[in-house]
C-alpha cells in the first residue's frame, strides 16, 4: 500500500516556513503499513495542483493533502478539486452553524468569507474539523482517494486522529502496526545496539522491527510489530515482554516510554514519594530548571534553582568557600558537592542537584577542555558527584549535562543510596 | 528564473527526520530571485531519481539536490547521476589525500568505502566540501544545471556558501537581491502593520518587498530589493534610511537586526557599559537565564539567576517579606519588586530583572488569570514594574514572559532613567 503527500503553500517554497505536516503525517502512515513514495510541495495555482494530483494518482492509490483551504481568494484548492473529481459545491447548512457559533462563541464577526467555509463539494465526504472552520474532505475516483486537510498543524493532525486514520485503515483495509517508543539517556546509538544485539536479534527473529532514533543526549528504540488476524494483543504482550526485558538488562539508561520527558519522569518520582528537589547551575545556566518548570504541576516538588554564574554568587548564595574556589577552580568535585550541598540547604529541599562545566566555546584548559563537567547530588545522607566529558558545542553541552545530570539524578533516586 | 529542490531521503518518507534544507534552500534563493517550483523528496533508487530529474528538468532549468551520496550501498545517487549524464566516474587524487588526512586528523581509520568518496563524475564540476568526504557535484546539459550535494546540513550550507552560489549567480546571471532583517518584541503583527503603514506603503512604492515573519513573542521584517545595474550601493544606503526610519519611529519594538537575539542585545549594552545583571525568576522557571547564558561570553556580565519556585526560596533567597505574599499573593507588584531588589542585592548586580506570574494551565483565577505575569526591573536609583497578560499556553507564556522582559530590560537600561 503506497501513498504520496502534496503540500501546496507557497509560504514553503520561499523558504518562510518549514514543512512540518509532511513529516508526522509520514510517521503515521509508517506506523500504519503505509508506505510514502513521494512528498511533493507545490504553489496554490489550479494548473500546479491538477498536475501534481494526475501525476501522484498514476503512481499511488492515496494522497493526501495539506495547505490551501483558507477563506482568501488565493486559496484556490477546494474549487480546483471540486472541478477535478466533477462535482460541485453546496452550502452545508450543520457545517456552516457549527462555524457561526465558533465565531460567536470567541466573540468575532461573522463574515461572508468564513460562511464560504462551509460550501463543500457535494461528492466529498466531510472529515470534520473541530478546531478551525476549514473542513477535510475525502474523495474518491476508481478506488483512489485524495484527502485534502487545511495546513495548520493541529487542524491537521485533529481531523486525521478524529476518524480519518481509521476512516483509511477500513477503506484500505491495512495491516495495523502497534508500536511502542523506549526512551534510554547516557548510552550512544552504537554502544547500546552492541549491549542489547542479542536481544535485538531475538526481537527482530520474532518479526519485530526496531528503529534508533537518536538526539542530542537521548536514544528513542521503536519497536514495532503487525497485528494481523486479530493477534494484537498477543503482539502487545510479547513487545511488553521485550521492553521489561530492555528494562531489566539496561535500568541505568532505560528513562520512560513514548512521549515522556526525563524531567517529567523525574518529577512524578518525586512526587509518588513526597520528596522535594532543587538545583544550582553553573553551566547549564538554567536550563536544568527551564525543563522541570516546563512541566505543568512541577511547582509541587521543583523548589528552585540557584543560576549561580560568578564565583561570587556561588559563595553569597549557595556558601561554597572562596579558598575552594581559589584552590580547584569553579569547575572541580569540591565545588560542585558545595554548591548541591547548599541548594539543599537555602531551599530546604530533600535532594539537589548541581553542575559546573566548562560549555565553550572559550574558557576550555589542558586540564579542563571544552565540554568537561561535574555533577553532584547531594541526597538526605549523602553527596556523591561526577566528572563527565562531551567535548561538544556549548549547546550540546548545555542539553546534554542537563539531560545526563536528571537521568543520574532518577538512578540515585531510585537505588536510595543517598537516604 | 526558476528551480526545484529534489530530496534524496528514506528518512523522510517515513518520517523519522524533518527535512530542514529544503526549506533553507528555498529561502536563500528566493532572496537571490530565483524561484523555487516544486519540492520533491523521492527515495534513493535509481528510477526515482532518473524519473524526478527528467521531471524537473521538463519544468524548470535548474535542479538542486541533497542527499543520498553515504560511502554505503544503499547510496546510489552519484551512480545513478553519473549515468544519467552520461559520464564516468574517476579517481580524484587530490580529494583522495585531502579525505585521507581529514580522517588522520580525526585519528579514525581510513577504509576503503572512504576512499569511494573521492570517485567522482569525470564531466562534474566539483564543489568543494571541507566539513565532510561527500563533495557537491555541478552537472550541466543543454543549459540546464543539476547540483547533488550531501543530505548533512552544515556540509549542505557550506558547499552552497562557498561558491557554490556564487556559481549560480554567474552562470544564471541573476538579478542579485539585497535584504536586511529588522527584528522587533513587544507588539504584534496586525498592530506593528497598522502603526507603520505610511512607512510600508512608500517602501514598497520605492520598489521594495516587506515580509512579516512572526513567530512566539517577536516579529521580524525582512525588506528586500533588487540591486539591479550595479546600483547596489543605491539600494543598501536606501534600505538602511529605511531602518533608521522604522528605528526613529518605533524603538521600543526594534531590538536588533539579522540572526541577533534579544538576550544577546541586551548583553553587548550592558558589556559596553560596564554594567552587570541578575534576575529572579519565577514563572519563567530559568527560561530567562538560559536565553542568557546560552550566549559564549555571558558570564562577563550575568552573575546569575534565582529561580525561586516556591514561596520559602522568595523568602530565604531573596528576601521577600512574607507578609507580602500573605496578602497579595505571589503574582504581584509588590513581590515582584522585591524579587528584584533581592536578586540585584544578592548577586551585587547593577540591575536585576524578575518574573511572577501564572504560566498555566492550572492556578489561574478570576483576578489572576493565566497569563497574568508581573515584571520588574531593579536599577542603581529605582525599581519598576509592570503587568502582562498573555493568555497562552504554558510554553507560550514561558517565551513570551521571557522575551517580553528582556525587552522591557533593554529600553529601561538605554533610557537611563533607573540610574
Amino acid at each position: 500500500m503506497n501513498a504520496e503527500v502534496i503540500t501546496i503553500g507557497d509560504e514553503i517554497l520561499i523558504g518562510q516556513t518549514v514543512d512540518t505536516n509532511s513529516a508526522w503525517i509520514a510517521e503515521e502512515l509508517h506506523l500504519r503499513g503505509i508506505r510514502l513514495n513521494r512528498i511533493i510541495t507545490i504553489s496554490d495555482a489550479p494548473d500546479e495542483i491538477t498536475q501534481a494530483v494526475d501525476e501522484s494518482f498514476s503512481r499511488v492509490d492515496l494522497v493526501l493533502m495539506t495547505g490551501g483551504l483558507g477563506p482568501t481568494q488565493d486559496d484556490v484548492t477546494k474549487y480546483t478539486l471540486a472541478e477535478y473529481f466533477n462535482t460541485e459545491l453546496v452550502m452545508n447548512e450543520s457545517i456552516r452553524s457549527e462555524i457561526e457559533s465558533w465565531f460567536k462563541s470567541r466573540g468575532r464577526p461573522f463574515l461572508e468569507s468564513n460562511s464560504k467555509q462551509a460550501e463543500l463539494p457535494k461528492d466529498a465526504d466531510i472529515l470534520r474539523n473541530s478546531r478551525g472552520t476549514a473542513q477535510g474532505m475525502w474523495f474518491e475516483k476508481d478506488g483512489k482517494v485524495l484527502i485534502s486537510m487545511p495546513g495548520v498543524p493541529y487542524e491537521m493532525k485533529g481531523i486525521l486522529r478524529d476518524g480519518g486514520f481509521e476512516k483509511l485503515e477500513q477503506f484500505f483495509k491495512t495491516t495495523p502496526i502497534i508500536h511502542k517508543t523506549v526512551l534510554t539517556q547516557g548510552i550512544g546509538e552504537s554502544f547500546l545496539a552492541k549491549k542489547i544485539s542479542d536481544w535485538e536479534t531475538s526481537l527482530r527473529d520474532d518479526g519485530y522491527f526496531l528503529a534508533y532514533l537518536p538526539s542530542p543526549g537521548l536514544v528513542r528504540l521503536r519497536i514495532s510489530g503487525y497485528a494481523e488476524n486479530g493477534n494484537a494483543e498477543k503482539v502487545e504482550a510479547e513487545i511488553a515482554e521485550y521492553i521489561a526485558e530492555l528494562e531489566r538488562r539496561v535500568p541505568e539508561y532505560v528513562f520512560g516510554r513514548g512521549k515522556e520527558t526525563i524531567a517529567q519522569v523525574v518529577g512524578k518520582l518525586f512526587q509518588e514519594k513526597g520528596k522535594t528537589l532543587s538545583a544550582a547551575e553553573s553551566c547549564t545556566g538554567g536550563y536544568i530548571a527551564h525543563l522541570i518548570t516546563s512541566i505543568p504541576g512541577s511547582s509541587l516538588h521543583f523548589m528552585g534553582s540557584a543560576v549561580t554564574y560568578s564565583n561570587d554568587a556561588k559563595q553569597e548564595i549557595l556558601g561554597v568557600k572562596k579558598e575552594s574556589i581559589e584552590s580547584d577552580g569553579a569547575v572541580s568535585e569540591d565545588v560542585v558537592v558545595q554548591m548541591a550541598e547548599g541548594a539543599q540547604k537555602k531551599f530546604q529541599s530533600d535532594y539537589a542537584i548541581s553542575t559546573s562545566g566548562v560549555a565553550g566555546p572559550d574558557g576550555g584548559s589542558d586540564e579542563k577542555p571544552v565540554g568537561t563537567i561535574w555533577v553532584a547530588i547531594a541526597g538526605p545522607k549523602k553527596t556523591v558527584a561526577k566528572k563527565y566529558n562531551f567535548g561538544g558545542s556549548r549547546s550540546r553541552n548545555i542539553t546534554i549535562s542537563a539531560l545526563t545530570a536528571l537521568n543520574w539524578l532518577r538512578n540515585e533516586f531510585l537505588s536510595r543510596e543517598l537516604e
